[in-house]
């Protein structure tokens, strides 16, 4: 039919588009657009705001690498905080986990896992699980007024331009650092530093000022602007490198499809105009 | 003005766009379409067959990985052939090394380096350097007849489904095989993992069927399909990894935008899924 979705990239100037076999949901929540779109080649695509959250084809590289990397990290990560991420697609990587007692997912938008759960059953459909509490409200308030402690603290978010940006703020680092246990691991998306470099040096800065240890990692995300995407690790005492847990690593034997033991570290191993990007910060 | 240059993905689907400001150039060689326009954040662009060969904002990833992996392996590469590669960004990278006495670049197409010359000299200008012969003629038939030996042999070749289809071949393989010393190494670029994956597991194939051992590592190229770009790296004696040269490394104090140390460990850490691309080749 010819019919194509395009996702701007203003801020360099380019875009990115995939042929469309149909438009399966459009709809507005309080809150944002959200769309799901059947395309040609990269299955189910959920859009929010006219942005890719995730396709179908791509989607396991953002979801294990924002996971498994502070969970091979962390030898007992029990109370697992997700801030975003309704669509469920990182819920249904940490529930692998047997170490995973329990993880409190809060996103401010119940339509975002409403859509994802009818439409995209294969990303969200361990939000069902029982070791998961889902709260529709507030990531920021969430945060502030919670009186339990977590092992891992993941920041699933959209970009700092949208209904997330709360997210990006040094206050909400230091409530995360204040409910993360004394060997807390908060881990973040950190957009691109092909594409946005000042929103990664954003990031960088802000964590910098609020957490003892911030060290950066990367992966090849296709359908994200550049394929070049980051990741935050700020933690309080484990380093992500020295304290990767190898053995448990090895026992779970978990099937993935991008993650693995050199992945783990070969992920750390930034480009020397990255390194830049974050010392400069 | 609203310009814009579009490259089509068609094995997925999809396409990128870039802002233009102007046309620089339009031209038929007797091989392909060869184009130069100005983009808003991109800088200058190469194009041959309407696809994006380099940019000025990018280009630096390819050329400094292309070259500098192998160059750091090798711990005498006094002899280099350069199959392709008429736009000079590899060249420039390669006489970098003291250790490197003579280039051989062997483009097709001439046209290629008159248009980077002309359009983009910080690219191509290290073609004139002393330490450089460009040899306009088809690559496949040099490689044959050349009776030289070569430490390094790098295929910077377009894709193969164009003119540098030849340059995918066992027989050409087989050549570069016979023309590298005992302790050479060939490069080549190897495609997207994540769009042309088949193209990945054709190269990995026939690379196997002729050199002792073949390795490949990755690159993030944000102007390339995906962004998620592979290098073969065959060799017959020296390990990728064991035998990176870190005292070189550090005495050469190269000004490098993407390449070093970490990352030449760093790039061979492949994800599950190209794993399984190439061994299952």
């Amino acid at each position: 039919m010819g019919i194509r979705f395009t996702e701007e990239y203003p801020e360099v100037g380019a875009a990115f588009s995939m042929n469309v076999k149909r438009v399966l949901y459009e709809g507005k929540s309080p809150f944002q657009k959200i769309g799901v779109i059947e395309t040609t080649h990269f299955g189910r695509v959920l859009l929010i705001d006219d942005l890719v959250m995730l396709t179908e084809r791509d989607e396991f590289v953002y979801h294990e690498m924002i996971a498994h990397v502070p969970l091979y990290v962390h030898p007992e990560p029990k109370q697992v905080l997700v801030i975003g991420g309704g669509d469920g697609g990182t819920v249904r990587e940490l529930v692998k986990h047997p170490e995973v007692e329990h993880v409190d997912l809060v996103d401010i938008d119940r339509m975002v896992s409403e859509v994802s759960m009818k439409y995209m059953p294969s990303v969200a459909q361990k939000l069902l699980s029982e070791k998961v509490s889902c709260h529709y409200e507030d990531g920021v308030a969430f945060v502030k007024n919670v009186d339990r402690k977590y092992q891992v603290i993941i920041v699933d978010s959209t970009d700092p331009i949208s209904v997330g940006e709360g997210l990006f703020t040094r206050d909400f680092y230091r409530d995360c650092l204040n409910k993360l246990t004394d060997d807390g691991i908060l881990v973040n998306q950190a957009e691109s530093p092909a594409f946005t470099g000042e929103w990664v040096q954003g990031i960088a800065r802000k964590l910098k000022d609020v957490f003892p240890s911030v060290f950066f990692y990367q992966a090849h995300i296709p359908t994200y602007p550049s394929g070049h995407w980051l990741f935050g690790f700020a933690t309080k005492k484990y380093h992500p490198l020295n304290d990767f847990r190898e053995e448990k690593y090895h026992q779970h034997q978990l099937t993935l499809r991008y993650y693995n033991s050199d992945i783990h570290f070969g992920a750390f191993a930034l480009p020397n105009f990255v390194k830049e990007l974050i010392e400069n910060a």
